[in-house]
């Protein structure tokens, strides 16, 4: 390894410290150990490799998948058609497959819970379940206690309202709205945790693939939401079990 | 007048019938009475001339006051700016202003009360009482028992929840907000009367001066909503009028 | 029933006033009749059921038909695949469908009338006749006299002119137009009656899916009109129907 | 003058046809009477020079003004501030100004009728008129006759259609509108000439500066329209001056 | 007739004048020759009657055909399949097609040539062509002397400068363009008659559907220019014979 | 207090169960205690009242200050303007101003730190600063560790990774910048912790007043990133402040 | 040819100077020689000539390869359907094709490497490939040194740092990146080259095709910097080479 | 400094390898030299340093100038208010000023001239001089040969065309254009090297602040063009002159 080597040849005096200095400037970041980043994640028992399917060829899923298994950590999948499954299936016999939000699961290994609280998932419609299952999934792969209660729009309000002890208990929320998505808005008037809004792209005319939802959970009047994109399913869980670990 | 005289020559038989036919289809249609499709409106006992005042000069909206008070009718003038009113009060003695709302009120007989029920008009927030005023003193001048609640957003639910039995006894209900502007959907899941939702620009960033309220608004799953322009005080306030007075 | 037990057991000085204070502080909304709410609309006589088909699986739907026929009412399908309504026609012999609109009735009982007047439904062209047909069967289907009147488009103006007399009849008006939607300002100019605007998504190039003729109905300079989303014939039908049952 | 030094050459022999030919294809295009081109409209008897006064300081405009003196022309300025007209009139006593439209006029000698018709200028506002002034003036500037009617908008049909003679009378019809614009719609489904649509700015919310009633107008059902940019009333007036002045 | 027997009652003493005042105001418009207003235009010689084919069923537009055949006009089909074509071919042996701009015509007598001098098409590119001969076909159609260049784009300005005489030729100008959309600007430049743009929704990427041309062609310098609808070749057309028409 | 009243009714045998339970189910929301919902927030040592101030007159203001004194709360006031402070601290003279970030700052007893670790906030450009100000000084005073550091945009990436360092320790981090938006991008790619976004309208031309910014950081490649409203420094800092003091 | 024998006739005094002025004046362009212009970019040696593909069918592709191998020249086609290039194949031997970026080429003799450096391209991600190669391809076929890094986006910014060094040696460097397309400006930060920036349509959700990643780099901070249009690689590519061969 | 008391540490066996690896893997960076990066623009001799002075106030920009004259670079100055640059001049006596483009300049030593050709800056109108004039200056302080040739707009094509052999001899272009935007296209279709396209917010209307002319460069059928933000002057003259100065 260079970066040794230059030490050693500055210990044996092989090299002056100016041209060691010189050196060690001009060095490519990898060399100074940096390359180490991308794999940090990865390094904690049981995290999961993510492969995000959509635009890539079942040839191509299938050799990330080959090359992860060397690591021997669990994957976790988004965005995965069925027909690749199927042939996933087929080679990866312990590779599991949720239809609805399209989740690929390979467990080489037990999912470790390292979150410290429950994860809520809440959607305003049924349609929405798919994004949020997304969600859902994702954070339970992560390694949280993930609980969902579906259906539970704004323009029922009661059925929310009845909830609300199951929503006082939750540590992060994640809320999954399209339409008119002001489902965050109200539950974040009810809890005081960290509220991840999900807008989906669920509704017709005026609600511009999502851009509706989206804008009322950005401009939303109630503390403690932020937004993720529109039908970011995988985000909103991966960042619930961010700040889940949270010691 | 044109009309009659060309009947009665032809009673007289002044002039062929053939040629009455054809003067009549060339008519312009005010002498055939179509003319009078304008005051349908202001000939009901009590009901208010209109005058939008915005890029009005204060000449402009001195000469139109004039002319109609020849009729004798009441006049309501919206977005008045202050200066225009003091102008009109010293000529006007009983002219009235509503600071915030920005309504001119010249009321030159009573009021008589046309509507079947109450008109109820309700914010989210403070900052979108000018326009829900708006809507409040339209409503009232045209002859209506209007309420109003204001501050009931939805990010603190229980604020509405708590007024539902006011809210279960209006025949028709305003529902002003901006920033996220789900207020209308809220309502619209606890009673089951006709909302008008009033988008606000109130906000900032991406509620792009109301849009993000509107798009929620005509979004909502919400049943019995229908929505008017951004900041349209007036057109909720009369539309609300106008169903109210249904027999 | 808990409320009614802890009631029973204040009564009966099983418990003590601050516990049963307590409890009822703590007590699911629902245990406290506000589950009530959602099922009030449908507790009238004759009052549908309603489902949004688009997004929901053939054996999703047939479940929850499955579901509503247990209470014996009248369900109404919105967007219902033609493929959908034939295998539901082979379980429910009543079912009918309305191929244009894409709307699904089951009549379990006979429809009563519940509306104060006649709903005028009229569009701009032969286009938006699935969206106003959408509008038509709803309002019918909710108890209503409506009467339709197509193609009186404001580019030959004398079409709607010379049917002044029957939008002189109506108690509510559902105007739907695509393109540049002026027709609900033009009607808006001519009687004195709530207008609900639809805007369809009927066009090409800068109508942006309906957004040119939303933008142009939320802009008009006739009283009395709102809007509803763009294509939401569903919507316009039901708020008629609301409005035409006030008392 | 260069292209005739060189045919003279050419005659006299004094240079060759290969060095004739290669230099005239490096003549600069004006040397070739290309830069005729761009004062041909101003050849014509009595058409103006115009000044777009947005932008340019008053010493710019005089000095513009000063430069066009010279040809003795006619001169139209649109958008000029009434501070610039003043200085103006101080050196050009003939100047003259229409303060709505900010049109700057300076005859220097009489207009020669060219318009083979009349054009009508219609708005549906009376806050459109300063646009449609624009129009007129410059129409009238460039040689036509013009009438306007102001104040005939679609939502009273009525005001529109007992003018329907003077609309027939028209040549070339200018129909300027803000908020919903759907004037030209309707003028264009009762007369069959050209009409030029002006969307105008006037409004608020949604109308978005005039992208409403652009909207609408691009959108319109009837024929014959086409459409300019917003509040370019000096583009119609021009655009319908050269369609009304075609043999 | 309505209208006559009441002025025969007059002319009789069968009625008295006041009655027949009341009952003239009351009668519907088509009774007062109103009705004949929309068929004006097809009742010149030769004039065909126009079906948008876009959105209606094979044997809808075959119903229309056969309603209009009666008339024995001429008749101008725009975004015809080629389905529908081949079955009206069946049935109307005279029917015609052009496959690049889904024109269908069938010519039930001579096209009598009403323009006053010729029209002029030009497209930018290739693939402006389909909308381009949308524009050709039906201003042919309506009775002119049209004449098409394509591929005269403005990136390659010599193209279109080697045409300036036929330019120069021509009484109206369409000017068809996609991408940026400049050529009407260039044009403009050049001639001094009317220039129709029409924007195509040809391009990629930040050409949103033909915007990017449609907003060049609304901010064009060049005076004498107006725009009809992204992709609006018909309108075009039509617009340039009611211009080529006029005296 | 009803509630209290009617069990106490009952327990006394003074009305029977049947009517409590009617009596019970219409009673107003707050009387069932759900009035403290709202309070709830407050009622923790030392947590502050908010006030907003855009849009509110300096009485408004010193108004709301002056009934939140009588709980004796710290107030954090919001986008202040130096005028409305000058007032405030005539009559608060424990009252402090951040001019930068016009944050109002009334301590009436000391902020208790019940955050867990340190909050981080970060900017790409200096004049991202009151923006980034906004979320230091509310998660400061709601009683946080928090560190800033400034002007460490991603186009200088050197600037930022030399102090990765410090990124590490942070628990939370918020990432404010303008134009191009990049920096959390970048920042979610060093560090494995929750980054709040929040985009600025900082910048010119097709920023389009923070939307370039905001659609950039939907956008992230990087996982962990939320965002909230453009200039929504407070928003961020609150919500920062809720995941801090996670157990 | 007509200008030679004009100078002839004045040479042989056939016709008089003013005559022949007048004559010049008139003349199309192509005749003065301004024809050439189109033809120069592919006079030089081994520049091939381009084919857009898309929205030509393979018989107007195959017709235009005809034409050009007419002129022996290269033959570079972009957006070519695999299906079009084996029919092309069967005819052109020598036709190659790369079957991610669509790029078709055909070889008639070498290409001269008339780049003075090298040229870079870089990308965000995998998906962005297919855009990125067409941006390589194309560069390499007008006679370019090109290397290419894929999958250096910011969120691992090490992957880029780690490459810095080849970064430096590049003369120009062309920068894909779709979703929130920060890449430009970190590299604009570390080099000081011109960098063309092409966003792509890679994403979903709030990148609405592209559009995010195109604000992000017109935003961007660094210096340096221009873009593309969306997903054109074939602009890039050409503009990379252009500066290239700047000697 | 840090490093080089490491590896003399290393050098006198004070601490071992592994312990000196683990160090120099946890610097900060700018200790390992990267900290040079962001000066290596202004080392070259002449290179100014930049400040853009928007949104900053009088003071900070009199310190940046302050702390930037020790190093003894000269200065440049964008978006400078005349108040500030008053302030500026009574402190450096050597500070000038170009008024239209808000440009600064304090020459401390001679600008040498590193460009290898001249750049050509040209403007549609004389609106965009301002703009034009900020790429102008910015690349003539950055040692470059500049030339401008203003208002040659394609809407009178002829001014640019008798312009060519000016555009042959460029070896950079910047072309700025407001409104339709079209100069880039036509200028690209004429010369063969990299045009930098400049939209400004010239215009009114349906120019959206500069929209349309970034749509139009952005989709221009032209190669070799690439475009910057919205007004962006300087970032067009830096990249002029980055391509101006590659050998």
């Amino acid at each position: 390894m260079d970066l040794k080597k230059i030490l050693e040849d500055v210990k044996n005096n092989n090299i002056d410290i100016e041209y060691a200095l010189d050196k060690l400037k001009n060095l490519p970041y990898e060399d100074l150990g940096y390359a180490n980043i991308d794999h940090h994640r990865q390094l904690r028992n049981g995290y999961p490799e993510v492969i995000y399917c959509e635009g890539k060829s079942d040839e191509q899923i299938l050799g990330i998948i080959e090359k992860m298994k060397e690591k021997d950590s669990n994957i976790l999948g988004t965005r995965c058609r069925k027909e690749t499954f199927d042939k996933i299936k087929k080679i990866y016999n312990n590779a599991e497959y949720e239809e609805l939000s399209k989740i690929l699961k390979i467990k080489n290994h037990d999912i470790v819970n390292i979150g410290k609280g429950k994860i809520l998932v809440l959607t305003g419609g049924t349609s929405d379940i798919p994004v949020a299952d997304e969600a859902y999934y994702t954070a339970k792969f992560l390694g949280n206690d993930v609980e969902r209660i579906y259906d539970v729009g704004v323009a029922g309000i009661h059925r929310l309202l009845s909830r609300r002890h199951i929503l006082e208990e939750a540590r992060v929320i994640v809320a999954v709205a399209g339409m008119e998505g002001a489902l965050p808005s109200v539950v974040g008037g009810l809890v005081d945790v960290p509220i991840i809004a999900v807008p989906t792209s669920v509704g017709y005319g005026a609600n511009f693939g999502g851009v509706s939802a989206l804008l009322t959970m950005l401009n939303s009047c109630a503390s403690g939401i932020s937004v993720v994109n529109i039908d970011n399913g995988f985000g909103a869980g991966y960042l619930a079990a961010t700040i889940n670990k949270l010691k």
